[in-house]
């Protein structure tokens, strides 16, 4: 099988650098541009700063970074992971010709754009003939949500079909990498926790409510449940943590719960996509786990499966507590979206 | 004045250490004795491990360290933050002579023993003259509570009293000298969280409910609030965090709370104890605060105010959202037992 | 005593602030003015990102930060922490009428200007009335060296005087606040060392020589003795520490270094001068210490003493090896301009 | 081809299980044995501490943990990673009848037991034959280096060979896990660096010189290099980081000294071993390189490879400057231990 040519994006930055390793040995995917703003002109391996573990190979650091220009074409695919800033006045551009999957904000909450995991909701794919008409658009623009989000909506979706949950009160404990390159100062995190996230705990509600919502009449209904987040940034490289306080309108079983989360699976593992874990949910009995280093890669693509452990009753039998961990630039960004990418292909959305 | 004499059991130990910090500069308590298990009839400079900033002085590091024998007599207080298997055989035994202050679990939630944060319940002193009937002590036992609960329970009790708090959700992350020494190691604190600790998340909840119980009829009842809690370890030396949701029968204002945080005083204060800070609680506009680091010695006594920020409404009108910070060797076991003492020594309580 | 009037230049980063906490309570100088380029015309507090532990008073929050404009005049005293580049361009329109003590780059290696720690070398100061005259100056330029430097100098003069010192091997393991702020990005300092720190290596071996150098017909000859260094960044807030190999000319006892060390004093403590230490130089017995986060703050006068421990011999008779720390933002920058500037004070160098 | 059984002396411990993840995979030795001290008699899931990244596959949990009982046989090779002390009383035991391949320093210096790194000194194992003969044994004993050691010695080797090195100044920055389970308590490393590591710069000086010494008449004739090092404990996981200043006999050139090292390739490189890295050096060009994090698992069988940055001149013409990497549980130990007995298997020393 010949390759789908792919560009990414706003390629220098954390996520960019995720989409790159993940990539690199994807069996369907080849990547034949890297876009940035700042960087266009430069051959990649000089402009970026590289902060994984393994340096990126020299195919790729002679790559020159293209300007951000929908007219130059050269993939089939766009992944974005601009600042959002930028990718408010340039996706919708590609999307008039291509299928750009973004991890941006920009435009998450647009009524006519999926808002994605792809074990959760694969049925919003649908609001792309809507976009595609009422936009008059040729390509398509499918978006995955915020890092924090994407761990706690896969956790809750199981529990929700088995109980319907009502409300959620969530901590995050979110890790380094989420706040991008520099991000957050050294000073700050030694010793230390930051009890504030920018604008993180209103994306959490509602892209929350998006995900799990119903598709009907050509639009998404949006979940009812109510959440509201208290973020933290500790001293982790990589992996949220989240502590989870859920009511219920039916009473809740434990060993129910961690058997629905277990045995979860969605179309992804139906259709045995590349990038789609055996199990979306891994639960563990030991107290002590999820742990953020330990955890962050488990399963069988690492860094796609959420990781739940300490399931336990809250105040009453209709309420649950739980810990959940979540890779914020696998499952939160790069690989979440490439496996949007995999659904879109093997779904027939990017055949012209 | 002649300073009153004073003895550590569990010298050695994290608090114990703090309480050595605190004491050498008291201007009522002079330390006479360190007492311990292991480290007896060594001089206390050869068989500590002293973890803090400053040096013990070398007057303290010459005291040979005494066995656990309330026969010998030498003080009229004897601080304890002995383990508390060793705790529950001894504390009983000095209180027959004499007036102990325990940071320990072992005699708590025992109904005839006071759990004191001195600005919350101070009434509950009244419970020393039950306990001296029904155990024939001529001595005392006040209890001061673990390191969680002493900062959760001062931010509740004004907004308890202004709009009864009905239920209470907590996650915390705590330091790493919560857990004593050598306690975790460091292996597991790098890049890492601990999202589990043994037993606190129970002690949390029953602890709150005495201390804002009220005292009638010879007994403490115990507030009825509900308190569902989880506790991580984060890789911050002192200082626990804890976000709050809570629900409130009235409904709430979060001007007003803030200003009834602000404005709260204790006995205390009143009388102005010596480790009374002039605000038990300190109320944080940005929305970066509380940090560990930078606020943990916030107030006018280091360590013995909690700092409340990020005060908001929660999801409906009768709940809110806030998050804590309180020194946990300070305010959380050595400052508050201090503080206790003080306390006792003021309302008579140590005359013979 | 009327206070001297004080100005900040660069009072916004991080060496600013810690000549703010110093001086606030100082008893000779009051701050007066604080400048910055970018902060110009706005509140301090507002503009400022405040990194250390305590927030500054108000008093100081309320003032305006001023223009970089020699004419402004409003002190007599200049501290300059400006960035290197832009103290390049001003210092010496100051000097012109001001005393400017500074604790940039800019200025150290020239020849007329003193680089000093006012116990080692007190005696450059007479480079004054040179600068004065060359330049036509009715002020002066004094500067401090940099962080790294300080603490070696420090601990190379007792033993340079005893058995002269031929070569020195030092290896830093410097603290994260001497890259200023936001200086380096915190996830490059989780599980990690950084191994290099630019321009770093050079300024420790060329000001080490030249603070050690005589003053000898009116300019200073450089101490002769070689330093071969190797700078690295770890993961702590405040306090470079150092491992040293030297190599004397005359065979060195350990024993007789150690009480040099230890016995050390320089013109500040002679003159008894507020922020002298008693002891410039600590020496610990211990194996494990010095340690940055136990003994930064060392001694009489926090962070003013340079602390020292391992001393040990070497591969052969004229060898030595020690460890040594530092507090990078006190000894190594704003308490030594402070210390400076008292010194100017007490010696009538600020005399108009 | 059968796998040859392999038993693991220790194998709750950091390197024992670092043994174990380096084994389950390896293309000639089985796992037959786990055997312990402490943990005999139980199933090894149920008493190990694992503090790895992933889990141990459940066929490993399962086996019951061995008792320390050389007549009980099972394994053709025997690893030892005991503490000293076991290792002192039982490892001979075993040599009398099986081949022991050691990371412990029990017999590290014995006159007739090698020392071995692959790379530099396979030649040593001609002391087998000789330990046979005296100690009438019929299997044998072979160490690996301490986890410091074996870094430097690799580093040092190809630069001995061109100039003769004459002195070594060394100065560690080592990991955590260097200190094995629990090691250092967590409140010992955060915002701290430890200045000292008990006994280890005597080691590595010793264990050099006996490394990179030859065979002659039956015997290794040491080194004469003379090494000083200064160890430190920073917080960092797996990898050790060390800067270097050598004295050569000879003239040195810098890009000699690079292409050496980039080129340099042992016995185990020529015959292809399972475990031997393609380079046993990476010579980096980045000034800022090598780190822990990012460059501790480089190379073709991660952690194997030494990582080398920073070759610079040293303050003459006859004196270099580096900065090494060296993983401390992979070549510092078990992976270094594993290409030892790969390399005894190829060579016959394990037919009877």
């Amino acid at each position: 099988m010949r390759k789908i040519k792919v560009a990414i994006m706003g390629a220098t930055g954390m996520v960019g650098q995720q989409y790159i390793r993940l990539l690199i040995t994807h069996p369907w995917f080849g990547i034949s541009l890297l876009i940035g703003k700042k960087s266009a002109g430069k051959p990649f391996g000089d402009t970026v700063e590289w902060v994984g573990e393994y340096d990126p190979p020299s195919s790729i650091k002679q790559i020159v970074v293209n300007e951000l220009n929908p007219g130059v074409g050269g993939a089939d695919i766009f992944f974005s992971c601009l600042p959002s800033d930028v990718a408010r006045e340039v996706e919708c551009e590609f999307a008039k010709e291509f299928a750009v999957v973004s991890d941006t904000s920009a435009f998450r909450m647009e009524d006519d754009i999926p808002l994605l995991i792809p074990e959760l909701n694969a049925e919003h794919l649908k609001l792309i003939e809507r976009q595609r008409k009422e936009r008059d658009w040729r390509g398509l623009l499918v978006t995955g949500p915020n890092c924090t989000t994407s761990g706690l909506a896969m956790a809750l979706k199981p529990i929700d079909d088995l109980y319907k949950v009502k409300k959620v009160i969530v901590t995050t404990m979110q890790a380094l990498s989420g706040a991008g390159f520099p991000g957050v100062p050294s000073l700050m995190t030694v010793d230390n926790v930051m009890p504030y996230i920018k604008d993180e705990e209103e994306k959490v509600a509602r892209e929350t409510r998006k995900i799990l919502g119903r598709f009907a009449n050509n639009r998404v209904a949006e979940n009812d449940m109510q959440v509201a987040a208290s973020c933290n940034r500790v001293t982790v490289t990589d992996g949220h943590l989240e502590t989870l306080y859920l009511e219920t309108e039916k009473k809740v079983n434990v060993a129910e719960v961690k058997k629905a989360l277990s045995e979860f699976k969605g179309l992804p593992q139906l259709l045995k996509l590349p990038s789609a874990p055996e199990n979306p949910i891994i639960v563990r009995e030991e107290n002590d786990r999820p742990q953020p280093r330990r955890d962050r890669n488990s399963g069988s693509v690492p860094g796609m499966s959420v990781v739940v452990g300490r399931v336990r009753k809250g105040l009453d039998g209709n309420s649950l507590q739980l810990t959940i961990l979540s890779h914020n630039t696998v499952r939160g960004a790069a690989g979440n979206a490439i496996l949007i990418a995999e659904l879109l292909l093997k779904q027939g959305y990017l055949e012209k």
